[in-house]
């Protein structure tokens, strides 16, 4: 049984492994003052075109979540985030466990834009409730959907306006970057963000997630917090090798093209197919609706989620493609979709 | 140079990582509920001699320590630490940042014993104060001393008889367990303690911490705290595999035997040399003390910690083996410090 | 400018003061164990019917939801309360600052049902998602309705069935109990709820709730929360006074009914007049529906609050009366309403 | 039996009381913005001499350590404060509850000196400890004691040095100023401690405390923290109301005055009869050193507590008077001890 569950069923890139290898036995320092995460760092300050940035590798998406957002608020201030944003509903209440409240907001095509910001900030005058102060939002969503340079400069230019933190939650950041329908650049989300990170995790690392840190402000004292939180890594080294092979040349890009690619295909054949989708998402991620009928013969070859009900008689499952995704079980899926179709 | 500065300056034992290259494009389920993480927690089962016992993969030490005493502990409920516990100074205010208060005990070679603790119950008398809760205790302690088997069943009745949890940090579980001067084996432990986890970062794993729950009444819904606390790797395969290689046959003990060697063998010959030690420690982490003129020098080939200063003219450094220590360099080291003596 | 803003515009009811001046230079115990908290303590048991019950003087709304909710549960679970729920929008975060989300449900007429809390629960399955544990309800509610018997039946049954536990509310309890269309007595709630409080600061007290908890296993250790929380006051005889007069005799219903007349007089006049309401609230506020012109020139000569805008011509107001509302200011009120609709 | 316990044995001062009664019935604004609370604030500026500080009201000296240290710490920043700092034993690790460890020094006769606090950023050099940010003091202390004008300075000058924030805990701030040996007046303080707070409930009223904060960028949002801690009464007329006659004249002072003198009576009686003291506390708690048979009898009379044992034969009691302790009380006080003596 093939899995388009995720983009974390398998191990990382084998060029990762390599050089895991080849530097087992050098002695380094720990807690990430290695010499492989100083020149990841380096790296990534090249592409990101930022010197100033201030970036640290933390093993996870939500504990990155988690040691940001906490270390960037204070006690009574809260952050906002669409309605299916991952530190909602999917991350245990982690950053409530740090004292904070999320405003949750409707949002659209699971992206926020100025106006539901404002609409917070109106209901916020005093007080007796929260002071609404991070803006989180992930790019790609939690629904595949991308945010144009446009639409994110004019949330840029909100939160400046309103001093606003604009936080981008980067999990699936490659495929968001690498979708045919982008406009975004690396080197634009400096000038853009005050905080974001490059997601390894799902983009062909063991673990690793790379905060990148543009605003003064947000940076002092980072290290206590990553520390404080159980997360600065003894051997720090395990991630700056993954992310100085995976930002060494291009291999970033060109998993997340793969990644893209094969998800591209299949969202292809199926609209060809006249399959309609739960959301438009030009990513790693698709949400094909189909007749349960279908979804149950297609569950006997394919494992992958039924993201929700649609009706009665159909439901919208999630395929998603990865950096290790095999090109031949694409075609398979395809093939016996068309067959059921 | 080489360094003793501590057992975390390599990579991971070479069987891991062949073990990583050989599984890494299987696909398998996220979160910990791969087929390796379920092998891994079958054989410590058996080599700890409790089937009963819950396990989880937490990625280092104080990550453990966080979730731990924050899932068993109610708001209200303190820890009890010895002064040098990791838990106090070293892990930059965690478990206070859970909202738990930690009480420092004097305690005797990094040890706590029951007066010790029988001591903390009778000044908190009341909710003025917060509540003894907790007993935190390290094997091996932050200065190489070991727990005999009659020391730690003291404890256990103590706090049978006060209602006290008994948790051990078992970050270098492995030297202790092999120290020659140790009584106590892997197996004792589910029927001591009520908690402890089998450190793998300190002993040869690239990260990740086995915790073991043995009181029934500390497991529920564990996986939840994990979660929350941002420390559930999506690719938990990661540290499966890295501790069914540890506990497959007995490289966890090979691995922590190597170290203790070779600790013991400097040990002995600066003892032979007359040298004075801190402490006695008959683990992989010896603190001879020596005349600063004498560090200087070794401090321009070896790299280690000055541990504190003794008198005007000496000091303890810190030295510490590992699994990846290598025999022809404590030769050197012998060599030289004799040279120096 | 006669004030219909809110129910704590005046002090305490005048025999609350005289038995504070009475007892003023009796020496007593300090935090909550004096003669007179003990007294009251015996008087609300009474009331309630029921010997078993832990009751605790605290000093405001806020303050018993934050100590109560966060004694009861653990880290990973969260409360559920309506929308428009005090601890939702009015409390800053406080229970967030706890560590425990709140999530908020859509609910009728400020009320929470069997099918809000079982549809919280289906989309909560498993350790990714905070764990429901408490149901937040307060009765009369945020808008004024109240809890018949049997809806706080049903309620109590599903928690029972599904392990939560339900927590009331109680700020304007005593409205609430007194209202023309309650079915409920206070000592039906030891029965139908696991803790609540009877609120005095909005019904003739100074300051003061008496929480009362009701389940054996959230009792332990509370006084310890209360301390922790810093609301255990030196001079607790304040608020055992209070709560002895407010329940020495009826004194506390006999204010709400008056309260309650008052709102009820008003209603009935508007209702009369052909003025909507913005919801039904047979307790001590109401939210009748006025043209804003005619609103202007009724803020010419009482305060009150604006709720919410209805349409373009048109918004509620929020009118809340108290044991202090004058009778004549009532009368004129509604002498000048009639005038101007 | 005469209780010398402690200073919240009574209720409030009669001043006090009477214009709680002259102004029950009058309307006023909500949650401290009533007029009352507003002249209370202007005639506290007054007294300190200081235009620009901000003042709050606050229930109890615990609630407002734990909202103002919470408020003006990061996450993981700490608190320092000597081994006898109310705080660190006596509150319930109500600070740690709010995530921010509490660094202990033994100190001199209940105080801290720039060496203290020297010492402790010493051992404090990096992101592994907590960051010491906020020096901890009371005034005056847990054993009586006060800080001379150069005392403060010193600290104040160090503080500046080390950005660190000082902080008063004025709990007994009244009988400290109002010491025979004190020689710092209360508009001293605006310019040596960065925020302080004056203490209400142990001289004269029946609850408050006044926080005052001087620095100005440990002011803004503060009423948010407030709110968020459950401390923002709804009746804010009733701390207003005790400080505005705390302060109209010079009643605070007087009142201080009037237990200091007592205490002093007695202090000067036993001394006379060579009777040692524990500590040399000039303030309204003294600490004489009795047989223990001697206390045993004094007990069949009087009430206090027994601080701590001194020899097999002997101990410390604490005697504490206050604003309301009757002078013929003490003089049976005295005369009774002469005869045991």
């Amino acid at each position: 049984m093939y899995s388009f569950k995720n983009d974390y069923s398998e191990g990382a890139h084998p060029k990762i492994l390599n050089t895991l290898l080849e530097t087992n036995q050098e002695q380094d320092e720990g807690y990430g003052l290695d010499r492989y995460s100083k020149k990841a760092i380096e790296r990534i300050k090249e592409k990101i075109g930022s010197e100033n940035a201030d970036i640290h590798f933390i093993s996870g998406g939500t504990q990155t979540n988690i040691i940001a957002i906490s270390a960037f608020l204070r006690p009574h201030e809260a952050a906002i985030a669409v309605s299916s944003g991952h530190i909602l509903g999917h991350e245990t209440g982690a950053i409530e466990a740090t004292g904070h409240k999320i405003l949750s907001v409707e949002g659209k095509d699971g992206k926020l834009s100025p106006s539901d910001l404002q609409g917070v900030l109106d209901i916020h005058p005093d007080e007796h409730m929260v002071k609404p102060k991070l803006v989180y939002i992930s790019n790609s969503t939690e629904i595949g959907s991308i945010y144009s340079k446009s639409e994110l400069q004019e949330l840029h230019n909100f939160c400046q306006r309103n001093q606003l933190i604009l936080y981008m939650d980067g999990a699936r950041l490659g495929s968001a970057l690498c979708s045919e329908e982008n406009d975004l650049q690396l080197s634009d989300l400096p000038t853009l963000v005050d905080a974001f990170y490059i997601g390894g995790t799902k983009n062909g690392a063991l673990i690793g997630e790379a905060l990148v840190i543009c605003r003064e402000s947000l940076k002092e004292d980072f290290r206590y917090h990553i520390k404080q939180k159980g997360a600065l890594l003894a051997k720090g080294r395990l991630m700056g090798i993954q992310f100085l092979e995976l930002f060494r040349d291009n291999l970033f890009f060109d998993l997340a093209i793969h990644a893209n690619k094969l998800a591209g295909r299949i969202r292809n054949e199926l609209e060809k197919a006249n399959v309609k989708f739960l959301t438009h998402s030009p990513s790693n991620q698709i949400f094909p609706i189909l007749l349960n009928a279908v979804i149950t013969e297609l569950q006997t070859k394919y494992a992958f989620h039924i993201w929700e009900k649609v009706d009665s008689d159909s439901s919208a499952i999630r395929l998603v493609t990865s950096w290790a995704t095999k090109e031949g079980e694409v075609n398979s899926l395809i093939a016996d979709l068309k067959k059921l179709l």
